[in-house]
């Protein structure tokens, strides 16, 4: 896609550009963009990062630091300028606005605002899951009590969710069709956003995997992993894992990231219901439930995405140990405090701390990864260590 | 010895103050001093960079650059005013200026400036080595041709090192004792520096080790290492390796440092003559011998030395898999360019690339790192990278 728009600039007739001052815009300050900013400086991948405020925690890692709104435009398009290709930390951004300053600045953004903005759509999201039959729960259009009075098929409870700009469980429902129109007006003094309905599926448990393809179509695989949600906000990861119908899902995954023509790495949040293996969101970007790779993988989910969007060769990542990663996060409203409990001796743990300026309840202050001998031993491992840490 | 020098900033009575934003100096900008830059931005500890210019390595990957000279008391002296401790990334400074501002400022430099001033000099080495029972090959201090003419005992043919700023080779004469007179007169033209001669050891190959310590004398070691040295600067390293003297030589090396009170990453490098395993030389610093522990270990040796000087608990390092680390050294003297071929797919291997502005023929670029199911296995994958590379 980006090859179309920017034919002076796409990565793959890029290859001769890459000196050591190759430069990696990422728009987006907060810890994906920071971890991938770490991610390219051994690569000789100069990152540059847009953010709003020096403070954030990207912008404490690299001297290049454009500060600037996410929708001002102006500010923007000189940034883009500044780049030979650029990359986000986050879907929400204004999809329109980014593939049309990709066009007038030639700077290839990858992966594509089109697709991103598909995606940032719940709705068209389910429906791009449909058309590549890739197995989800069935979902309804929810604009309106009428809808939600014909969403029976989906069962007595459904699950509404806001088609845009929820995350972490903002912007979702639980709600019983019983009194629909009393739930119904409850939702709408929160929201006037529209939704879709989901089936509410029981599962046994969530599982999460990442896909990773450069614009050449090479696509790499990073294994199948447990991930725990608490208050609709990921806790912890533990794997590899598997599953009878990962391999079958792998393979639908692939052609959809194929045909979309997708660059960079895709996170795929899944429901486990035993038999089946239903995708519950996308991601088009690194993601949390992939943080384990830092430390547990011969290639890290940051520098597969940094080596995708630049068009290098991928190489394929391998597993070093069965692993953990659990989320630190923040307690109080204090100013964090370097958690010094973190570091014990003898225990194989890895501390990744975000720098961020202000600690807010349940906010992702930083994560621990850890190995163990299994999956279980090393979340063991990670949950000990989180345990002795004051936020 | 930084305690009784700076008690209000000891790092040892430091643990409340380390917040987010606990600020570690680094005295230079080179490779060395950016992965240690790139080892504290994950702690939350903030590299701040004293350097050249701001093209030097190190000075691209983070913010917080202070341009100087080594050598400019004044600039070090609002540098280390800046930071919460600081370290160094080459022990040929000016042992004595940092002691002085150490004091001064109160800030503590680790390792100790005074035991880094007693490395710099290989006469005063070399007798450390002999204080603490270490084996090293005889010497006796030249400079004169009297002193080169009573060096008899030490053979026929002897090694004459630079007492000090000697490396990679610089500084180092091979003269044979049957015309002293002659070699003694060429080596004069050269240099007006004073030497040390060493035996020449008959060594079967080169081996190293690291070994780091914190404030709170806790010890951790890495894992004895095999090093191609090519025209006296390491080539490669594969390990881990193993020498039936290892046990005994790492107990008196740990007496060494914890003797002398030392703080952060000590480097050994060491001459395998098969019976014996001597210690050729020691560097108060991180080291190149050590770069595989990036990939290879659950902690690198730019992790531990930073944990270390700030007077963290120190993690017990594993070994992930035997592995190899291959230098990647100026070709020409042309711009470098982003080695595109060196990222294979399938190969295990991990790119570090320090970013210098300047191709000088045998200049250190970069280093790969390779894992593999043996050391010869790993140094094989590593070589094969490195051998599609044109610099």
């Amino acid at each position: 896609m980006s090859k179309k728009a920017n034919p002076s600039k796409s990565p793959s007739t890029l290859p001769e550009a890459r000196g050591p001052d190759f430069k990696l815009g990422i728009l987006g300050g907060g810890q994906l963009a920071q971890m991938l900013a770490l991610a390219a400086h051994p690569y000789g991948i100069k990152p540059l990062i847009y953010a709003n405020s020096a403070e954030e925690p990207a912008a404490q890692v690299t001297p290049s630091v454009h500060l600037g709104r996410l929708t001002d435009e102006k500010s923007l398009e000189t940034f883009l300028r500044s780049c030979d290709v650029a990359t986000f930390e986050s879907e929400f951004l204004d999809a329109n606005l980014l593939q049309k300053l990709s066009e007038k600045t030639k700077t290839p953004i990858l992966p594509s605002p089109l697709l991103m903005g598909k995606l940032q759509d719940r709705w068209h999201q389910k429906n791009l899951l449909l058309q590549y039959k890739i197995p989800t729960a069935p979902f309804h259009k929810i604009s309106s009590l009428e809808d939600l009075q014909k969403a029976s098929p989906l069962g007595s409870e459904i699950v509404l969710k806001q088609r845009k700009f929820g995350y972490d469980g903002y912007g979702t429902f639980f709600i019983s069709l019983k009194d629909a129109d009393q739930h119904w007006e409850d939702v709408r003094q929160k929201t006037k956003e529209d939704f879709i309905g989901e089936q509410k599926i029981k599962f046994r448990r969530e599982l999460a995997l990442l896909l990773v393809r450069n614009s050449n179509g090479q696509i790499i695989e990073f294994p199948l992993v447990e991930s725990q949600q608490t208050r609709a906000q990921c806790d912890w990861v533990m794997g590899p894992v598997s599953h009878p119908k990962e391999k079958a899902l792998r393979r639908r995954l692939k052609t959809f990231i194929e045909k979309e023509n997708y660059v960079g790495v895709m996170a795929f949040e899944l429901f486990d219901t035993g038999k089946d293996l239903l995708v519950n969101e996308i991601a088009p970007r690194v993601h949390n439930t992939g943080h384990y790779s830092q430390n547990a993988m011969t290639l890290s989910q940051f520098q597969a995405h940094v080596l995708a969007v630049c068009n290098y060769d991928l190489p394929t990542p391998k597993i070093l140990s069965p692993f953990a990663m659990a989320n630190l996060l923040g307690q109080s409203g204090e100013t964090p405090r370097w958690p010094r409990g973190i570091l014990p001796a003898k225990e194989a743990c890895q501390w990744h701390w975000y720098g961020k300026k202000e600690n807010r309840r349940f906010r992702k202050m930083g994560h621990i990864n850890a190995l163990g001998k299994t999956p279980q031993k090393a979340l063991k491992e990670a949950l000990k260590a989180r345990g002795k840490v004051q936020l």
